[in-house]
């Protein structure tokens, strides 16, 4: 794959000014460019700068809103209702975590669930900020359906992923997972690339197992643990749709081809304050212990190192940032695009391999 | 199996009868009673009346206290450090999700959590309470290890169970899942059947995979998802271990061999009051639309009906009330043999099948 060697920075600023070029204010530019780039970092590319596309398109049709607003629907000292008057998710997402941090330090915990919001990007950038505010926090998102019910061929609840994270010594201890066993882009790249699938990623429509990449894409991907990740899915949708207010399931609207109707994608978010039940040294270090312990025990055969949830992704952000991202030639060249577009400088520069 | 078709109200008062016995209050008897009946009532015999003879060997022992306690570390407006004082797990659960309900009514949500515990039964127990309180309700607990780390061939953690309840028109929605693919006792009853097992149920002591139960047994059970299964596991270890200042992974204390030390094992209960939200009658519309739109999804071949999130538990649960448990007959000899070594009266009667 080509690829261009970019620097983060730069690249969150190019983010940044085509948002502004859009009149998104320029520090809620910032914030949504720093979520975009914050994947790329990770290896999250899926939720990285590769959705600035549809992200302006989306902005520009007038399906979402430009200028972040939120109404308070209702507010109590451990829960806020919170309406994202369908500004873009990264900002209401980044809003909502705010207030919820705030809100635990006062009361010992807090939850916010959140209507009227769009794609959020990458869960895991909520509940860093509540990791680093000293909170075991979590969050979690609803969207449009890819997982059958157990027992059917239908699908019905999304991919919805949970994430939770809380403070160490070093790096937040982070999990942030999607409830199925792989993404359905995993299933599409075999079938590109004439492979088999191993059982259990994938069904065909007619609810059999498959090992035909194709047959699984005209199908579902499958939830890990089969009725575990179902219900995982399920409850997340139970949260971030009804509960919130939101819409859930079937009728979330589609971000891909839906360009006359909001989403209606629902959050939550939830702190709980560690320093409430033990003093924040002691938890880190009794983290630091359990790590310890974890990084000691006996390897599989060809395993290099036990990791901690997270740990991967905090290496490749601290490599990237020092070396540079590798974004794929499509995207460097889309970016490019829509700079000529939308009449915004391109800044990006990055030799290519 | 030979079984004993026993009532339900019947085997509950004998349990209540044995506890009391060991001067536990008639109460607080008959809240654990309640509590292992429900699980053989579910369907859940592992978590029923086959623990008394353990859970009496422990109390009389007193290695568990028969007089349950507690001691509030710190109380915020929503949240408790709140110390079990090595109490039977089954009392200080309910009594701990009870105030979790009650100051989650009064700010919108409440978290706590629990340290010097024992094991406190099925996790669903506690969630249906908050669920029939008009909560969105969460729990968890650890417990000795018995899954490796993702790469490792050394159990660490417990397959500590969460479990989540939402009430609806009808019986809560109820997820209450282990994070392994199957439990141990699976792996141990295709050893005892002479059958192979599943590849990815279990893993050899060496870390290789398996399809042999009896290298299984001597290894560990497998993580649903891989490292998303050993990541929630580990999660709910630092929320009921780290964060509780209870005991965690290979630390916690085994309540079969040590009759010596106490367990220390640590819980977490969270709720958020759902009319604080929405309307709780919406809510149960909006809940009962989702359930209709789910039972009308097209059925894989083989499946006869789409089952929501614990209805095969409820419905278990409605028949046993009506028809009677079958209770095994080992378990119902040795409830006979307690009541012989304890001077409480059997009252159990039940037709052999």
């Amino acid at each position: 794959m080509k690829t261009h060697n970019v620097n983060w920075e730069t690249l969150r600023s190019q983010a940044q000014q085509l948002l502004m070029s859009l009149d998104v204010n320029e520090q809620e530019a910032l914030t949504i460019a720093d979520n975009l780039v914050d994947a790329d970092l990770c290896g999250v590319e899926s939720h990285g700068v590769s959705r600035m596309a549809i992200y302006m398109k989306r902005i520009s049709s007038g399906v979402v809103e430009k200028k972040a607003r939120e109404i308070i629907r209702e507010e109590h000292p451990s829960s806020i209702a919170w309406d994202g008057c369908n500004s873009m998710g990264m900002i209401t997402g980044t809003n909502a975590m705010k207030r919820c941090i705030e809100k635990a330090k006062e009361t010992g915990c807090c939850f916010v669930a959140v209507n009227h919001s769009n794609h959020y990007g990458m869960a895991s950038y909520y509940v860093k900020m509540g990791a680093d505010a000293g909170m075991v926090s979590f969050s979690g998102t609803n969207a449009p359906p890819n997982i059958a019910p157990w027992g059917s061929s239908k699908a019905y609840v999304g991919t919805n992923p949970l994430a939770i994270a809380v403070p160490t010594h070093g790096e937040p201890m982070l999990l942030d997972m999607a409830p199925s066993v792989v993404a359905m882009g995993k299933v599409i790249l075999a079938a590109k690339l004439g492979k088999t699938i191993p059982e259990g990623w994938a069904q065909t429509a007619d609810g059999k197992p498959t090992t035909d990449p194709k047959e699984g894409m005209k199908g579902t991907v499958l939830p890990i643990g089969g009725p575990k990740g179902y219900g995982l899915s399920l409850f997340m949708d139970v949260l971030c749709g009804i509960l919130s207010d939101a819409e859930y399931g079937p009728h979330l609207n589609n971000m891909w081809h839906d360009f006359e109707n909001p989403q209606n994608v629902g959050h939550v978010f939830c702190c709980i304050d560690i320093s409430k039940f033990i003093d924040i040294g002691t938890f880190k270090d009794r983290m630091m212990q359990m790590v310890q312990e974890l990084k000691a025990l006996p390897k599989n055969p060809g395993v290099s190192e036990i990791f901690i949830p997270g740990e991967i992704e905090q290496r490749r952000r601290m490599e990237r940032k020092k070396n540079g991202i590798e974004l794929a030639d499509v995207v460097f060249n889309e970016l490019k695009s829509l700079c000529e577009q939308y009449g915004t400088q391109f800044i990006l520069e990055g030799e290519m391999k």
